[in-house]
């Protein structure tokens, strides 16, 4: 659980409530002008301009992450992340976070130091002031409440209800790295737990670990599209998986929506490591999840500003909500998209 | 748990986690014009003027809260309540929360149905909409975290730090009922392990567990402060008792305090049942916490506007910081401060 393993450990018990907060969020540091209060009041103070986005996110041990496999600096990193890429989906820019954790005993005060040097790496890294919280103990396990704060002028905001028909559909980055990438830890894990001498050679997996264990949030995309001077009509992140979040746009915009196999940008280790595992990986882009890439649409008329750049692949369009939202796969059949998501892909292994 | 326990059961499962989420959060309507994205987004969006102002809990089962006297509509009650609490006591109004939940599948539907019809009927009487949150599975027990968000004017906002000496020191209502609620509840439940048909009369102590099981919020001290034209020089609100919350006024505003015992309020209730219980009235007032009532300091100059209030009573003032925290008894002896909240008082019974 603790990355050196010869570190002292002392029990949380011993710096009581208040004590234990002022020991861990003093590493915490303010950068925002707009954090006129921190940690130290009944509430922090903000002084957002324009409209102010708010998102939370909960993760629990045993359902979110697993201890046997995620460092607990990673862990603090990637709470921090998940969350602020909500607030990249709305085309805002995140200023703020409050980070409360409940957690039993069993966690000396030195993991609960790794945790938050994790969060303060990610809170550094994204530029966000940790303004509040809440420490207490819990019976069983360690679980993590962040709540992300962000702003931007009204007019930048984006939903996910405005896409038109004939909007092209965008996506960030790669898909289905995360997903494999806890396929690998877990198979570790299984050859671990018979020979625990065993050296894994994890290089040919790097980047998917890589993508589950330290995931970055595209911090990027909204002032690519601002330099690019693109506005999506429509942004969602891709937390649950490519067909989730496809499904949840032309829910909320009432469009149906094509997307073709062969655009859904794959990197190559995904491809060769579905082939190890025998899965698809087109089922693990579309299912998979975690990649916390951006989906979104553009206007038509917006598609030569958006060709050619590498951070974008148009993957589909929109269409009249009655055609349905399908995928064209590569032998040219139309399927229809439906949300499975982790526990289907779990099940179906 | 459940109020009627002939309510069907529902498994969690049967709805999905989108299902579930949408099933119980349907009640919530949105009353405020700086509420421009409610629930159904990455992330709610806000347009609130002013400065802004968050906090954020997070109630654990077993430690913060026992399912076995808390009936789950006053559970969600009282999240909501002791939330709002801390942003009155920075003298704004809260405006929206967010609420996430996690839960083991022991609880059916019907029993969040209950906790989300009490959070629903705090979000109603303090005028807040609930935006946004998580709703997730646990390993074991129920979890509840939530953010409140609030704003005023950057001029009203009042900190704990900005006292000065000889201000006078003022505290809303009484307190010390609602750690003596949590009494009567624990002693009727031991009578009722050992007599299950015993019919305690709880009459006599209605107000104690009124306070213990549905606290509210003083919204209306900020109100009639501004009514009185008093602004206060720093404010606080007692969670963890009047000591605790004493002190951190005298910390961060660097001053002595004197607290005089014969001033401090207390329900005929409190004072009948902690004779009953063998238990001193003032120390449970000094420490007993829970109350949700506010602490705040005035200058001199505003004692007429607040003498004769019945909402509040001048229970001391500032000193410099040298002379320390005291509490002058009634027998006029004078005793240092010292924060010891709820685990010494149930150390000491």
């Amino acid at each position: 659980m603790l990355e050196n393993k010869n570190t002292p450990k002392t029990d949380i018990s011993s710096l009581g409530e208040f004590g234990l907060i002022e020991h861990l969020t003093k590493i915490f540091t303010i950068e925002h002008a707009s954090t006129i209060k921190s940690i130290g009041d009944d509430a922090a103070v903000l002084e957002l301009k324009g409209q102010q986005v708010v998102t939370t996110d909960l993760l629990v041990e045993g359902v979110h992450f697993d201890m046997s496999y995620m460092p607990l600096k990673h862990l603090g990193y990637k709470a921090v992340v998940v969350n602020l890429s909500d607030v990249y989906a709305m085309n805002a820019v995140p200023s703020q976070i409050t980070v409360s954790i409940a957690v039993s005993n069993r966690f000396p005060v030195e993991a609960l130091e790794e945790l938050y040097e994790g969060i303060n790496a990610a809170a550094k890294k994204y530029n966000v002031d940790v303004v509040g919280g809440d420490t207490t103990s819990s019976t069983s396990g360690l679980l993590i409440s962040i709540t992300a704060i962000g702003s931007a002028k009204k007019e930048d905001i984006v939903y996910r209800n405005n896409a038109n028909d004939n909007d092209l559909l965008v996506v960030s980055g790669d898909l289905g790295a995360a997903y494999l990438g806890l396929q690998i830890l877990e198979r570790e894990r299984q050859v671990f737990k018979v020979n625990p001498n065993a050296q894994p050679d994890l290089e040919p997996y790097s980047y998917l670990i890589e993508r589950q264990l330290k995931p970055e949030a595209r911090k990027d995309v909204p002032k690519l599209l601002k330099d690019l001077d693109v506005l999506p009509t429509s942004m969602i992140d891709i937390s649950d998986g490519l067909s989730s979040e496809v499904l949840h746009l032309c829910k909320q915009s009432k469009l149906g929506c094509t997307v073709y196999e062969d655009k859904i940008p794959l990197d190559p280790q995904v491809i060769t490591t579905s082939e190890e595992f025998n899965m698809d990986s087109t089922t693990i882009a579309m299912n998979g999840g975690e990649d916390y890439e951006l989906l979104f649409t553009v206007a038509m008329e917006d598609f030569p500003k958006i060709k050619a750049n590498p951070n974008f692949s148009i993957i589909g369009h929109m269409t009249q909500e009655k055609e349905g939202v399908h995928l064209v796969t590569r032998a040219n059949t139309k399927i229809p998209i439906i949300a499975r998501g982790w526990n289907s892909l779990n099940e179906s292994k």
